[in-house]
C-alpha cells in the first residue's frame, strides 16, 4: 500500500523510473530507496529544475552588464591602512560582548586532496603538525582571550560547522577525541549540508544503482537551508549574536571572526560584506566581486570575457580585482531573512557533469564519457543581491589566503607545500616586525627575504601558535632584539629553538604529514606531555 | 728565463704560491699554467680585491637611503596606456633607420637547469619545439620585417652576443648548425665575458688544480669589458646604431628590441633605461630599481630589511616595487662612455663563496663546507648611476617576463613547464583578442579563464610563431570569427589544428623536450620539411 502511494507520487512527478527495479531489490534495499524517495520533494525538484535550466545559458550574458565596484563600498588593508586600529577596536569590542559568531563550511571531503577524511583533519606538515581544525580552533580561543582581557569579560565565540552527510561522523569524532582543542563542546554545534539527486538534461532522477538514488551536496550555498533545517539561526538568537563570520575550512591563513573585518562592516552599517584578495593577472581562476544590474554579486572567472577580464582602471588595476575568497560577513537579521525568505528565490546553478547511473532499460551501469546530465547548486555568494548595505574588504593574500585544494604535484599549486609555506613565512615575517632575527650556523644575519625561487630553496621554518598570537601581536616580549636559529617555534610551552651540530644543513624542511623528526633537537623549554620532540 | 720573470712578477704581487706546484707538472700543464698566469693583471686583481673588501659589509646600510621612483621618470604599460602606440612608432621609426642594436647576455651555463649545454639551445617543450635562441631570432626578423615594411626601408637589428669561455664553441655551432635562424650571418656578432680568479679572504688567487687557477666569469657586467676588449662599441658606430637593447637570454617572453620600450626611453631622453615588472609581495625575491644618494641603483633583495619590502605608497601599492627583469636601454653614446670611462670606476661586488682548491701546503683538494673565499663580479645595472637621464618602463609579467632558471620539480618556479605555460597562455590570449574562439570536442566554446590551479589543469596549448607575429598584432586575418580545437599552431606554413579522434582528452599537454607527439593528428597545410609532425 505504502508502496502504491509512493508509486502515484512518483507518477505524477514524472519520475516512476526510479522504481523500474524494485522487483530485483532485497528486502533492506527496498527499505533504503523507500526512505530515499519519500524523502525526495520531487514536485519542488521539478520547479527548481525547470528554473535551473531556463535561467543556465540564454539570456544577456553576465560580462557586458558588470560594473566596478564603487570605491566608497571599499575598505583596503593597504589603502586604509590607518583605519585599521578602529576597526580592530570596533570588532574586538563585539567579541567581548559575545556578539559575534562563525560559520565554517567543512562540508567537502578531501578528494582532490587524495584523501578519505575531511579537509580540516589534515596535516600540511608544520612543524608542530597542526591540522587546520586545530589553527581555526586555536585562534577562536586566542580571539576570546584578547577580546575578553581588553574589555574584562569572558565571551564566547560560539562555532558552527556544516559538514556534510559524508564527514559528519568523523568531523564529530575527530573533535571528540582532541577535546574539542580546548574549546566548550557547548559552543561546537555541528549541523549538516542537505543533498540533492543528480538529473539526465530531460529531468529524470538518475539511479546510482538500482536500489539508490544517486545524489550529491547541494552547494555550499545549501548552507541556507541547512541553517533552517537545523535551528542554527534560533540558537544565534538565543545567544544574542549580531555579526557572523563564514568562511571555508581550506584556508591556513584565515583570520577566523577577524576584528578588523567586522569592526569595518559594522562601521559601514553594511548587512553583508565580502573580504577579496585583489587579482592582478587576468587570467587567475578566481571568481570576482561587483555589481550586475546594480546589485552586488560574485561572477565566476568562467563567465567573464578575456576583453572583460583585462579591463584596467584609470590607476592601472585590473577593473574587477575584488578576488573572492569566501570569508563574509553577516548581520544575524540579514541571516534570518536570508533562510526565511531570500534562499527559497535562488535560482539553482547548473553544472553539467558526467554521472555514472543505471540505465533504465537495460539495468546496466553506464559511464559517461560525455556529460550526460546536471548537478544542482545554490552558491553561498548567491545572497549577496539581497543585502541593502553591502561592504568589501580587500586584504592581502600573503597574509590572509592560501587554501588547501590539491595533493603536492609538479609545479602545483594551492597544495600542502605551498600552505606550509605561507603559514611559515607569514610568521617569519612576524618575528622579524618584532623585532627578532634569523642567524645562520655562523651566527651571520640571514636576509629578510629569502631566496625561494624552488622547491630546494625553502622558507625560513618558524612557526607561531595561534595560542600566543592571533594575527602577529604580542610577540615582542618573545623576540625583541633577540636572534634565533630556524626552526623557531613558540607555543604555550615556550620558544623552542633547533639548533644543528651539523654545518652544512643550516634548517631543514618541515618533515611531511605523520612524518616525525629525525634530527638532533635541542630545544628550549622542553615540556612535551610524551616527551617526544615538538620538531 | 721566462720562468724567473713569472715568478717575480707573482712574488711582487704576493701570489708565489700559485707556482708551488711547478715541479710536479708535465710540459703541456706547465705550459698551460704559465700562459694563464701571463693573463693575470695580479695588480690590478689586488686593487680590486682591496676596494671590493673595503666596499662589502661596511659602511650604512642601502637600506635606509633608498627613496621610491618619482612619477616622472616612470612609463607604464597599463596606467599610460594611451602613449603606448606612440612610443612604439617612434620605437619601429627607430628599427626602420637600422639604429637599433640588441644585446644579449648568454654566458650562462644550464647548471641550475640541468644540461650541460648554453640555456639558449633549451627546448622547454612548445608545440614547435623552438629553443629560446630561435624565438628570440625570429622576433628579430619579424621586427625587421614590420618596421621595413612600415617605412618602405630595408634594415638591420645587429644581435650582439656575449657568450663565455666555456660557451663559445657550442654557442656559435648551434647558431651555424640552424643557418642561424634565418638572419644574416654578418649580423650575429658574437663576443666573450671575460673571467677573474677566485681568492681567498685574504686576497690569494686559489688553486683549482696544481696547474689550474679557479677562474670564475666576471659577472653579467663584464659585458663593459668585453665590449671594448673586442671592439663591439665600434662596431655598433660604424653600423650606425642609436640606442641597444640588453636582456637575459632566459626570458622565453622577451620583447627583443620592444619598439614601444625603445620608443619611449627616446621620447624621455633617456641615457639609460630599465623594464620592469611590478612587484606585488614584499617577500618576492627580485631586485627593484630605485634611487639611492640621489642615484638609480637595482638594489637586490638581499640588502632589504623586511620593513622596507613592506612600505607602501598611499595608493596601496608597494613603495619599491620596480622589480628588475634585467631588460634594459642605452644610448650608443653613454655605451661608449660606459666602457671607456665609468666601468673602471665600478667596484666588484664580493660573493662569499665555498670553493674548492688544492692547498698550497699539502697538496691535497679542499672542499670547503663553509664559505672560504671570493667570486668578484660586476653588475650590468652598476652603470645607471652615472646617466644624466634615466627611465623606467612598467610592463605586465604576464605579457613579458618568465625566465627560465631551475629544472622542472615540485612545486618548482621558472623551470621548462612554467616558460611553456606562460608563452602558451599569452598566445592563447592573442587568439581571443584577434576574435578568435576555442572550442571542445562538443564544439561548445571554452571559458576564456581555463582552469590552472594545478598541474593536471593545463593551459589551452597555442603557440604563434614569431614569424606571423610579434607581439599579438596581425592575427585578425587567421582567427577572426573562427573556431579552433586546441592545439592551434599558427606558423609560416599556415594554420594547424589538432584533431583528435578521442572524446575523452580534449587536449593533452605539449610532450617534454625531444618526446615525439604519439597522438594522431590532422594538421591543416602540413608542410614540415622532414615530414613529421610539428606537434
Amino acid at each position: 500500500m505504502e508502496l502504491d502511494a509512493l508509486r502515484r507520487r512518483l507518477d505524477a512527478a514524472g519520475q516512476s523510473h526510479l522504481l523500474r527495479f524494485w522487483d530485483e531489490l532485497g528486502g533492506a534495499e527496498r527499505r533504503a530507496l523507500a526512505e530515499e524517495l519519500w524523502g525526495l520533494d520531487c514536485e519542488e525538484l521539478g520547479g527548481c529544475f525547470r528554473r535551473a535550466m531556463a535561467g543556465g545559458g540564454g539570456g544577456a550574458k553576465v560580462d557586458g552588464r558588470m560594473e566596478a565596484l564603487p570605491r566608497a563600498v571599499l575598505g583596503s588593508a593597504t589603502r586604509d591602512a590607518d583605519r585599521l586600529s578602529e576597526w580592530e577596536r570596533e570588532g574586538l569590542h563585539q567579541i567581548s560582548q559575545s556578539k559575534v559568531a562563525v560559520l565554517l563550511l567543512a562540508g567537502g571531503q578531501g578528494t582532490r586532496l587524495g584523501v578519505p577524511y575531511p579537509k580540516g583533519m589534515y596535516d600540511v606538515g608544520l612543524p608542530s603538525h597542526k591540522t587546520l581544525f586545530q589553527l581555526q580552533a586555536e585562534r577562536i580561543l586566542k580571539l576570546q582571550q584578547l577580546a575578553g582581557k581588553q574589555h574584562g569579560t569572558t565571551c564566547v565565540i560560539p562555532w558552527y560547522i556544516m559538514t556534510s552527510g559524508r564527514t559528519m561522523d568523523s568531523t564529530k569524532e575527530f573533535f571528540s577525541k582532541h577535546n574539542y582543542f580546548g574549546l566548550k563542546p557547548d559552543n561546537v554545534i555541528f549541523f549538516q549540508q542537505g543533498m540533492l539527486p543528480a538529473m539526465g538534461f530531460d529531468g529524470k532522477i538518475l539511479l546510482e544503482e538500482k536500489g539508490k538514488v544517486s545524489m550529491a551536496p547541494d552547494g555550499n550555498g545549501g548552507l541556507y537551508r541547512a541553517l533552517g533545517t537545523y535551528g542554527i539561526v534560533a540558537d544565534m538568537e538565543r545567544r544574542g549574536v549580531g555579526s557572523i563570520h563564514m568562511y571555508c575550512v581550506d584556508n591556513i591563513l584565515v583570520k577566523v571572526a577577524d576584528p578588523r573585518f567586522i569592526g569595518f562592516c559594522i562601521q559601514r552599517g553594511a548587512e553583508c560584506g565580502a573580504k577579496v584578495v585583489e587579482k592582478t593577472n587576468p587570467l587567475e581562476p578566481v571568481g570576482v566581486v561587483c555589481r550586475v544590474d546594480g546589485v552586488y554579486q560574485v561572477v565566476e572567472y568562467s563567465e567573464i570575457s578575456l576583453a572583460t577580464a583585462q579591463k584596467r582602471s584609470p590607476d592601472g588595476r585590473l577593473l574587477f580585482n575584488a578576488g573572492n575568497i569566501a570569508n563574509h560577513y553577516l548581520t544575524l537579521p540579514f541571516l534570518r531573512d536570508v533562510v526565511d525568505i531570500y534562499e527559497p528565490q535562488l535560482k539553482h546553478h547548473v553544472a553539467q557533469k558526467k554521472i555514472s547511473y543505471v540505465d533504465v532499460t537495460s539495468g546496466h551501469l553506464v559511464k559517461p564519457d560525455k556529460p550526460n546530465g546536471i548537478k544542482m547548486e545554490k552558491f553561498v555568494f548567491d545572497i549577496f543581491q539581497f543585502a541593502r548595505q553591502f561592504a568589501v574588504y580587500e586584504v592581502l593574500r600573503e597574509d590572509e589566503f592560501s587554501p588547501l585544494k590539491n595533493a603536492d604535484s609538479q609545479n602545483g599549486k594551492d597544495n600542502p607545500t605551498t600552505a606550509r609555506h605561507a603559514l611559515m613565512s607569514l610568521h617569519h615575517c612576524w618575528v622579524l616586525n618584532a623585532g627578532g632575527h634569523f642567524v645562520d650556523e655562523n651566527g651571520t644575519r640571514l636576509p629578510a627575504i629569502p631566496r625561494l625561487k624552488d622547491a630546494h630553496d625553502l622558507p625560513i621554518q618558524c612557526e607561531i601558535s595561534p595560542l600566543i598570537s592571533y594575527g602577529g601581536e604580542g610577540l615582542e616580549k618573545y623576540v625583541a632584539n633577540k636572534e634565533f636559529h630556524a626552526p623557531l617555534i613558540i607555543d604555550e610551552d615556550g620558544v623552542h629553538e633547533h639548533v644543528k651540530n651539523s654545518v652544512q644543513t643550516p634548517w631543514q624542511e618541515a618533515s611531511g604529514p605523520g612524518v616525525a623528526c629525525d634530527d638532533s633537537c635541542q630545544t628550549v623549554n622542553q615540556k612535551n606531555e610524551n616527551g617526544s620532540c615538538k620538531c
